[in-house]
Order: C-alpha cells, then structure tokens, then sequence
C-alpha cells in the first residue's frame, strides 16, 4: 500500500542497500547510504540539507547513513551527515538534524525533535514528542517519555551551549527536563514534571521541581510488587536479553557500556 | 485549491461514500470506509498499516471507519482499525493509532497523539498536541489543553499497562500530566501544569503537583463572573445544546453518557 | 536537491517574486503574495484556506503576505490571511493560522503552533514546539523555548479569550506557561517550567508555580560569568546589533519599539 514508486526522490548519488523499499513521496538526497532491508516510509527525506544549501551555491551535502533493517515512519526528516545504527525505528514526523550519532536498535518515537550534535547509545526509546537539544547525550538503554526535554542554554540566548547527559538504564518521566550540562547518573528515575537542576548520581530516584532525590532507586518498593528497579531483571521486550533474562545476558559478557 | 485529484491514492478495497473529498497526495489505504460528505484533506492518510505490515507477509489490514461529515485536516494520520464518529474533525498533523474509538462530534487538534486502544465519548474536543496513552479513556464533552498528558506505565518501563480515565464535562489544563491508572471524575477542572497522582471525585477543582483538591468547583466564585462551573450553561458553540440552552436540551432528555 | 518543480501547486492568483524557489509538493494558494529571492520548501502550504473554505461554496481566501527573503522549511503551514515580514524563516511542520501578523526576521521553530490572530515583533525567536494562542501578543526581540505556551482562555470552555503579552527582549523557559491575559514585562527572564499568573514587570527573574519574582535579572550574578542581563550585550547572532554591538546600534538609534 505504502510503495507503489510513486513521486519519489532518489539523489543519483544516494546509494541504496538490498531490499530497500521506499515509500511514495520520499526524497532520498545526495550522499545518503540506506542498509540492507531498511524501509523508509512515504513522505521521509533521508539527508536533509542544512541551513547552508539554501543559500551557498558551492554547498556539498554531508553523508548520511542509515543502518541495516531500519524502519522510518512516514513524515520523518533525517537530516544529511547523521548515523543511524542498525534496526532504527522511528514513529511519524520526527526530526533529528545534522552530526547525529544512534547506536543500534534505538527508537525515537513519533514528533520527537533530535536538535544535532547529539549522541544516543544502544536500545534507547524515545517515546513521543520528546525534545534533545544540541550536543546531549545519552547512553543505553535510556527510555525518555513524551514532554521531555534536554536543555543546553544555561544563559539563554547564549553561545554558551553546555548539553547535558544521561546515563545507561535512566528513565525519565513525562514532562520532565534536564537543565544545561547537568549529568544524569546511570539506573536513575525520574519522576513526571520534575526539573533536574544539578548532577544526580546513579540509582537516584529523584523528583520535583528542583529534582531532589528521594531515595536510592534500589530500596523503592511497591505494594504487591516487591522492587521494580533496577528495571532490567522485570523487562525484556527488544532488549538484547529477551529471551534469556538479563542476569544470564549479562554472565554472558554481552554488555556493551558506552564509558 | 486542496482537491485538485493529484497524487492520491485509493486502496480499490477502501469505500468511499457520497460526496465525499480527498485532497491532494491523500492516501485511502485497505479496508478504509468514508462516510457521506466526509473531506479528507492533502497529504493524510486514512487506514495506516500497523506495525505487522511492515514485516509480515500475509499482513491483512483492519478496517478502519470515519464517519460522516468528517473533516481531516492536512498531514494526519489515522491508523487502521480506528472508528471515528460522525462529525469528527481534526486539525493538522493528528496521529491516531489502531483500534481507536471515537465518538460523534469531536475535534483533535493539530499535532495531537492519539496512541492507540483509546476511548474517546462524544463531544470532545483536544486542542493541540494533546498525548494520550494506550487503553486510556475519556468521556464526553471532555476538553483537553495543550501539551497535557494521559499516562498509562506506572513502573517504566513495563508490561503493566494501565490507563486513566477522564469522567463527562471534564477540562484539564495546559501541561497537566494524568498519572497512569488515575481516574478524574466528572465535572472537574485541572489547574495548568498540575499532576495528578489519584483519583479525583466528581467536581473537583484541582491543582499543582501533586494535584489536590482546591474546593468543589460548584463553589470557585469569580469577581463579576459569579459561579463559571459546572460551564455548560454559558458555554454552548459545538454543543448539542446550542441554540437551546443546556438545561432544556437535559430536560429533553437527550443527555448521552457513557456509563 | 529539494526543487525539482515536481507536483507543485500554484494558484493562478498566487503572485511569486523574483527568484522564489518552491519546493516539491508544495501548494500555493489564492491570494499568496511571495516576496523576492523567498524560499518555500517541499510539502509547505502557504495561504491555507481557513475553516469556511470547507462549507462555504462562496468561500474567498484572504490575502497571504510572505516577505522577501523568507525560507519556510518543509511540511509548514501558514494560514490564509497571514503576514510575515523580511527574512522570516521557519522549521519543519511549523502552524502559523490566519490573521498572524509577524516582523522582521523572525524564525519560529519546528512543531511551533501560532494559533491566529497573534502579533510578534521584530527579531523574535520561537525554538521549537512554542504554542502561542489565539489573540496573544509578542514584543521584539522576544525569544520562547521548547514546550513554552501563552494561554488565553481564563474559564474554560469560554468565549471570553484574553490573550496575554509579551515584552520586549524577554526570555521564555522551557515549559513555562503564561496564563491568559497576563502580561509580562520587557527584559523578564522567566524559569524553566514556570506558571505565571500574574503580570510582572520589566526587569523580572521570575521561577515557580506560581511564578514569583525572585530578583531583578540586573542584579542576578553568575560566578564566573557577572551579570548576564539585559542579554543584549553578550548575544548578537542574527540581531541588527550583529558586528557593531547593541550600545552602537542603540547610540544610532535604530531601536525600533513596539510601543
């Protein structure tokens, strides 16, 4: 239903995989490089040129890759010199811009606006409408959940960008944001609207506005539920451990930190 | 302007009633049924595959209904296995995913997120970029601000799915989050930016974070106002009791609710 | 890349300027006036007919104003009856409904929702996903971060909208809300998630829920950095104070003022 060849774009210099389908009305341009079996739905542009093509005739569009076994929902936008690793998915209209670097298996979820320069790890998901300013990063396994933001102006308007960053397994809540350069610690939780105003070690549970932790994320019990954090041992669904469980993925030396 | 017969694509198995228009670059995918004078402007689409599409094979899509007189506006996408009412009418760039049910008369504003297994009453209207978790439920006459939240993962990530539930006459303020599972009675207002954590009786008025009751909101006087809720006695565009008032349009006895 | 003259729309009432370039997919409606060297990018929609269009068989598309030099990045919208000064650019999937009347070199950011009837400045910066609504007013050099809103409706559902306003040279944080009908003063420095609630005067540092002012910005000191406000004499990128400086340019006496 989706590709039928229809008013499609493809640059003579993209170069495409095997298998590769595009949609109807995409627009693949110049020096994008799509993997193996990837599928980019209708109406995506894969490397979007930036600001300066607009206006300097001698513009050259940096390469984009995008990995093996993608699948880019309709309406997304990746912009030229970005690397997306393999099995990317993306929800519908998301953004991300130049100099992106995401690991393998990570999903960004439908109107989320990757703002460039950013770097995410492996088996992230960002879930709707969350937004990543300039020069963030993020490690594995990080969820991020919709309203969220990562902020990088600690004087605004400044030349002063000072992205912050998230460590591996954190999960942040809806409408929460990471104030300019602050560091997330690793396995944290962050709860709805909390505003993270300074560094947060590892397994903070942390809360309000500014973000206070509350206690070590390890001794949080829920009625009837025992412990549910760290979150590794209780969910598998597209982690790397699925079927095995965490402890035995682990045993087996497969983890890769991004530090 | 907008039906100019360009680049559209019909599905031969989609049903397309009397009257009905489609704007230019629309796609009318499997199983999709218009109703009668319905418009479906540029660049959306009607029945969007779901996930399984992409990598099954033998992939069949579900129908998917849109009632008459419908109004869909550019870019929005619609997933298949959604039944939206008669009268429904969106804004732009409105994603609503399967197995959505809508009821007659109600408005989705530009951006907004409809995430999928959501029940939606009659009569309401979201305005933009409203995000509304998976099972979550909404009565009628219900109006959502922007940005505000139903949340549906009490310990994210998990499989624990549970969503909230909105009770008849309803606003909840601009940034307002709903926790997961919560249920907001009827007749309430949610301050801006208010979180709420547990259920709220009818007729609450509520506010911050976390969201407590301020006082009953048959109570929340105004200077020269007099006594704004419960609202539907001055307020009345869109309402089925316009023209006639709400009292009378009660006292007709054609007052819908849902449970 | 992105100009190709495929499936393009252009009214015959449309007037296009010298050397304006229109993306592929795009659509210019009647009455869209294109200033010179302008840029409207693929599956943009300039002059989008407004509500009536769909019921009204007499219906007339107002006027639509694009100034010179603009660039309209892909799948905006700019309503029918709008008008954008010189230099306007915008992101992706921008909103901009009718009878919006915008400055000089202003950019608003990707997702942003301008819902109508809105006055911004000059050299105004909205980031991204900004959502200004109906009647709000915007002084210059007034810049607005992600998820920020101004809010107009005090009773809601009312007819009674009052839009709030904005002075020159302040700063919005991420997630603030400005409730309807306040009015914030020129030079205001507002916090992260903020609720203002009520009017605050020039000068102010204000945070919280409800917004307070916490000092006069001239008087706020970061270790290291002095006194970053007023920002005028630390930032230039894009303002008319670019090369010379904000004293000269003030000493020249081109401060245009709103008021």
């Amino acid at each position: 239903m989706k590709f039928n060849g229809r008013n499609i774009f493809v640059h003579p210099r993209a170069k495409l995989g095997r298998n590769v389908k595009i949609g109807d009305n995409a627009a693949i341009y110049d020096g994008a490089e799509i993997g193996d079996d990837a599928i980019i739905c209708n109406d995506v542009a894969i490397g979007e040129p930036l600001a300066a093509y607009y206006r300097d005739p001698n513009y050259e569009n940096p390469p984009t890759v995008i990995g093996p076994n993608a699948l880019v929902r309709s309406h997304s936008i990746i912009y030229a010199g970005c690397t997306l690793g393999p099995g990317f998915s993306s929800g519908h209209r998301v953004t991300i811009r130049e100099n992106t670097i995401i690991g393998e298996r990570c999903s960004i979820g439908t109107l989320s606006d990757i703002q460039g320069s950013v770097t995410i790890g492996n088996y992230c998901r960002l879930h709707s409408n969350v937004h990543v300013s300039q020069t963030s990063s993020i490690g594995d396994f990080v969820f991020l959940y919709p309203f969220s933001v990562m902020t990088n102006d600690p004087y605004p308007p400044s030349e002063d960008i000072q992205g912050g960053r998230i460590g591996s397994y954190t999960q942040v809540g809806v409408h929460a944001v990471i104030l300019p350069g602050v560091q997330v610690g690793e396995n944290c939780l962050i709860g709805a609207n909390s505003v993270v105003r300074k560094r947060l070690p590892d397994f903070s549970l942390a809360s309000g506005d500014p973000a206070k932790v509350v206690m070590d994320v390890r001794n949080y019990v829920v009625m009837g539920k025992g412990k549910p954090y760290p979150w590794m041992s209780r969910f598998e669904r597209g982690m790397p451990w699925e079927g095995i469980g965490y402890e035995t993925w682990i045993a087996q030396g497969q983890l890769k930190r991004d530090e």
